[in-house]
């Protein structure tokens, strides 16, 4: 029997969160026809992303309520206006349900967590706002991904590569894994190495991430609160 | 002055070829409001990529008729298709003539042989196809990207990322790309490790690479026979 693989998409998240592990996914379901992917959305009118590329799903909600593996993108101003979106949190309540899979990308997590989600659970997402899972009853952990039961977090962006190619091994196995690797050559050698987190001052940062949540969620008092209080 | 980057969209492209250095251009954007990043093709309707995720352009070619970067990427049948289309790399070639940077990603770099822009220059493309580019006049290399001249070419699909982060670091510097990279969470850690490449036996995907290039240039035979002589 196919299993499908649904990703979630509104307005400003953060294109690559999608990209990365979508690329991925479709490389396994080119491998192995046992696997379709599909994009859900509200709709399927174009959706602005954090970039000035458009977006648009190939189905909508409705369409597929009960996919096997979900995957949840994050960002950055979209994100925040999606965590105050009471109907959307729904949706991905819903579509998690009967999944055997839920996976995020970077903030996506805290979707994950308003969603109810992530009750107990160790979790991680992008570093600015890792430690906001803790107001969703999460366990912050500061690692490329976790896997925690079912659930699966990825950190910021470009780790839901990463994440995406430890689902497939997960699901098929690493001979499936190495492949979809290969094909998307997935060999990185970033030009300036890998990142010094001894030299991040993550607190530093912490004025920033307010100053995102005051903003975004000025209308949402109730939830501006229990993430930044 | 503000610098214009520009993408290239057409359909059935990889879509990680355009995001992954889409994303870290926008950073860069976000950091330096020098500079401004688009999406271009020929019409903003959507179009269909390698993925079930549609994309819609920004602008069309004929809006931003004169880039400062121009960015082309891969793929497979998508991109044999371009590869047959003279309006489009004449499109490719006009945009190209200003430009003071011209990079590609994956099977892009056949897109600048087939414009006429890699004649006796060093290039690098998708591992499977990288010995296509001898057809256009180009030396294949076997590194992540080369940049020879005012022409930067990035490996498969994954490769624009490390491309995108150097082409950072050429026009505004370490510390901006090292931002842009936090920011990103550009911290690879493939699950499986890097690709070995000393078990990957190219050769033997030749046939595969000839049997797409035959079905996707059927009606093309002056191009089929150029790149399969």
């Amino acid at each position: 029997m196919t299993k499908t693989i649904a990703f979630v998409l509104y307005p400003g998240l953060t294109v690559l969160d999608v990209v990365g592990p979508l690329q991925v996914v479709t490389g396994l379901s080119q491998l192995d026809p046992r696997y379709r992917v599909v994009v859900l959305a509200e709709g399927t009118a174009p959706l602005p992303s954090d970039t000035p590329l458009g977006l648009v799903a190939s189905h909508t909600f409705d369409e597929i309520p009960e996919p096997d593996v979900l995957i949840v993108p994050g960002g950055m101003e979209g994100t925040m206006a999606a965590l105050a979106d009471d109907t959307f949190l729904e949706r991905i309540r819903r579509a998690a349900v009967g999944a055997d899979l839920v996976a995020s990308v970077c903030t996506g997590s805290l979707l994950l967590g308003a969603a109810g989600l992530l009750e107990g659970r160790r979790a991680t997402g992008h570093w600015s706002m890792r430690h906001l899972l803790e107001r969703f009853g999460a366990v912050p952990v500061a690692e490329r991904w976790v896997e925690d039961g079912r659930i699966i977090t990825a950190a910021g962006v470009a780790a839901g590569i990463d994440m995406a190619l430890a689902l497939v091994e997960r699901l098929t196995g690493e001979e499936t894994a190495r492949m979809v690797q290969l094909w998307i050559e997935y060999d990185p050698q970033p030009p300036l190495g890998g990142i010094d987190w001894d030299g991040v001052d993550i607190p530093s940062y912490r004025p920033i991430v307010d100053g995102l949540l005051a903003t975004t969620l000025a209308d949402h008092p109730e939830l501006l609160g229990r993430l930044t209080a």
